[in-house]
């Protein structure tokens, strides 16, 4: 089983593993596997080894799967898909746990020698609600034949003492923190490498170090104990060195715990498959779990289940594939597609392609885009301020020394339309530029990079993509019958394009690392529109010469 | 079933049931659709109608499971937990549909006059590795049994087709979209309110609006057709206003699809019993689908599966629960353990606490503190400045003048202790208390509101914790043995403890908002931490009179 840390963005999953059986109730079983693999950006696969019917309040029937399907099952997953990791939950009966030990046996050749890398073992015996889901006669073959592949075995502390009891150990019940410590060294015995011994029934009072008896623990609720008196350890021995280390878990008065076994074991799977250390995937399983049964879902009339969901958050944007290199540029020109296109379609612009545009329009334009120009070199000035390293701020320095540049270009090209210099910077901000680019500026200074990069964008990406449109669109009038034929060629122009191209790969690698939440995003889209907007209004100042 | 928009907060979950069967690769069946219900944040419950053992390649073994165990499976899940929405997939047999539908009609009265509210049917006939997946003797007893209850039927055209023809409908091959406008009425008149006739087998030119014909579509990875050429079409046919909608498609040549159709009407399914409208439903799960196509995951040998969570990211701080009121602050207390203990347990502090502390480094402590106010008021201004509402500017320039009051006592106070006001104006700022304050006007001034509420935050809730702990502590010298009582009672008086419940809250809201990223997070504990090791410089500057 190999279990290397992977790139998140290559397609090929961490993959999972459960061999249990089927809670038709949804908080247990392969069901409560399946939702954390999910949650864990884990692969899941199942073997069904039973079907039960169930619900919050009891366990009505189980359907055991024949023995031979549940092995058919498992050797269409590991023939062909294979797994990081596997755990298994309920097992059923003899000749289910015979079946997939055999199986593993026959793909893990290292079974031979000892356990199974990444093979997590709950003992599932009784489900939370009391139903036996172990036959009474299955767990000597659990025991000689599972256990001695386990890597990582999850029992409680009835469990712990029920397989105990039937391995012949010297370990009586289960009562202490020492108690637990001999326990767990005596399972590891036959076979597993960690013993992870959960303490849930066995929560000690802080004040004293005592444990609750069986019958304080039976009537807990109607007993005078503050939630807060009390202290839940998790054991976890590690035979390879001997060593023990406890996980201390608040005591949570809830009875949304529907599922909380299956769910921790297949946490660890997931972890494991990720590639973590045995310890640091049990640590974070543990506190995968404490959260979900604090966020815990009020279902059915009986107990609650785990609310496997909490651990993630709405993705606003798409995640990047080869499908879908823009997502975040793709989602805000589908946002504001109306305005967009009010910007990119003006009447200005089809005066610009077909020649049209009156001259005093297209100068008025000019002197206005020179003093615009002016103050977006300013918000760049204002993105190197607010850069948290070295080379955001060089980037955004260089594109000032490039808008410094082109601002040199822009008044000779100007004086070529007998446009003055001394005339050209003595003129009057319209509204319009002082809109624009005052807008542009306070997002600097109120928002963070991203933000000044979108009320940036819509100049930036709607010159790129007007140079290209009327470069390539046949109806544009090119060349000499066109006087503004050298102003497509520039925006279409190769050192244009690449800006063009630089400043999306930025948006969307701040993006992807910021994951904006939906929140968030509306406040995107809402700067991106206001500045598309005033493009429309930059437009309409030149035409109109207002 | 009732499908009202419920609140976030509130741990009664949306609910969606799958009855369907099991496919041990994970990439379709009940194991899709659990995934996709828990992506959606849907609490997904299962009825297993039969087990396949399946992978990417094939399926090579079908264990259908008892019709009365299956209706005991959804007897368990309706009469206890019960649903918001259903889905049915692959339903086997004869016997189980008509288990299945019988167990439906006693659940639903409603069903006697027509649909049930929020049932969608899935017509799963053949895998999408070419197995069969309904018996042949079973289409009658769906067409007769299911159909009418059904309020959203999937079929793509070869489900279609046949059942059509074996409804003795009037309609043939289906070629063209005027075809699939003709099934679709033709399939509403068998009992589904909504018909989403899926395209993904008929793909168009997009030049001719002409149709692959089957033997195109069947080779088409051998034509040298590109994929921009064509668009697939999944045409929506609403029965209750004779109206259709077509939902225009990218043709995407990728082969991760297995699983397609149960994860579409799963997902229409989560998101019906979310309370969608049933067109938005099904045009959220479109694009839910095409995203987890185009995310697609690299498993097995043979076709691909869908990235189910392709649509969630890890949330990196907990949610606000009973439980858990104030995640952030926990999370960044934890992170910042070593630094927040020097800081409120450094020697300054137990010096006020057993009133040892030199009388001559507290009167320097109170220099600094009287400059230091003055930049933290500004701070707040900038606050006021960076905020985008009324209110949040509001709450900002009141701090302000609650810190320019506290300033004013501050003088009198101090003026006790024989601290002339000239004096201290005129004293320089220490190096301790520019790095401080500057440190924190510079984040206020490069991020965002959050980030400048957590360099802010260490001080707020520092000496909050510190006087109510000095208070509590029956170690605490208090009252006239103590020349520094008066500091400790000021800072565990209401009017300072409401103040940091304020800015607790602020700063909760804001991150509930913002689901800061993993990577983002980081940057906000490395501010709260380099706050925090800001106070512990500011008391050595104080104890030590630098």
């Amino acid at each position: 089983m190999s279990s290397v840390k992977q790139e998140s963005h290559v397609n090929v999953p961490y993959k999972a593993l459960t061999i249990a059986g089927s809670d038709s109730g949804g908080g247990a079983g392969i069901q409560a596997d399946l939702k954390t693999f999910t949650a864990l950006e884990t692969f899941g696969t199942s073997v069904i080894t039973s079907l039960t019917s169930q619900n919050t309040l009891k366990v009505d029937g189980i359907h055991p799967v024949p023995a031979n399907f549940v092995a058919q099952q498992l050797e269409a997953v590991l023939s062909d898909i294979g797994t990081n990791a596997i755990k298994t939950g309920m097992l059923c009966n003899a000749e289910i746990i015979h079946a997939v030990a055999k199986t593993l046996c026959k793909f893990y050749p290292e079974s031979a020698k000892g356990p199974i890398q990444n093979l997590v073992v709950d003992p599932v015996m009784i489900a939370s609600s009391g139903a036996a889901l172990l036959d009474s006669s299955a767990i000597e073959t659990l025991i000689q034949e599972i256990l001695p592949l386990c890597f990582v075995l999850t029992p409680n502390v009835p469990e712990a003492e029920y397989i105990l009891k039937n391995a012949a150990a010297q370990t009586s019940s289960i009562r202490s923190l020492e108690d637990m410590k001999l326990a767990a060294r005596a399972l590891a015995k036959l076979g597993p490498s960690i013993v992870l011994l959960k303490g849930g029934h066995l929560p000690f009072f802080k004040s004293t170090g005592k444990a609750l008896t069986p019958e304080q623990f039976e009537t807990i609720d109607d007993l005078s104990i503050e939630m807060e008196e009390l202290v839940l350890i998790d054991l976890i021995y590690d035979s390879r060195d001997d060593s023990f280390e406890e996980q201390h878990k608040e005591f949570l008065r809830t009875s949304s715990t529907h599922g909380t076994g299956c769910t921790l074991s297949a946490a660890i799977a997931a972890y494991l498959a990720q590639g973590l250390e045995v310890h640091h995937a049990i640590n974070k399983a543990g506190g995968y779990v404490q959260s979900a049964i604090r966020d815990g879902l009020t279902v059915g009339k009986g107990k609650g289940c785990l609310n496997h969901y909490h651990h993630v958050v709405p993705r606003s944007i798409e995640r990047q594939t080869k499908y879908n290199p823009h997502p975040l540029v793709n989602h805000l020109l589908r946002a504001c597609a109306k305005d967009w296109h009010e910007y990119t379609h003006h009447p200005f612009v089809q005066g610009i392609q077909d020649g049209t545009l009156p001259r005093e329009s297209f100068i008025h334009y000019m002197k206005q885009d020179y003093l615009f120009l002016q103050t977006y070199a300013r918000a760049h000035g204002l993105g190197a301020f607010k850069a948290t390293t070295m080379a955001e701020s060089k980037a955004f320095a260089e594109i000032v020394l490039h808008i410094a540049h082109e601002s040199q270009l822009h008044i000779k090209y100007c004086e070529r339309w007998g446009i003055n210099y001394e005339e050209m910077v003595a003129t009057p901000e319209s509204m319009a530029n002082v809109a624009y680019t005052r807008y542009v500026l306070d997002i600097g200074m109120t928002g963070d990079l991203l933000e000044l990069g979108l009320a940036i964008a819509p100049c930036l990406l709607g010159y790129g993509q007007i140079g290209n449109r009327l470069y390539n669109d046949p109806n544009t009038v090119r060349g000499d019958a066109n006087p503004y034929w050298e102003w497509i060629q520039a925006y279409h122009a190769a050192d244009y394009q690449g800006a063009v191209d630089r400043g999306i790969a930025n948006m969307e690698r701040q993006a992807a690392i910021q994951q904006p939440s939906e929140h968030r995003l509306k406040k995107l889209e809402e700067i991106f529109r206001t500045a598309t907007r005033l493009e429309v209004s930059f437009w309409d100042m030149s035409l109109h010469r207002l």
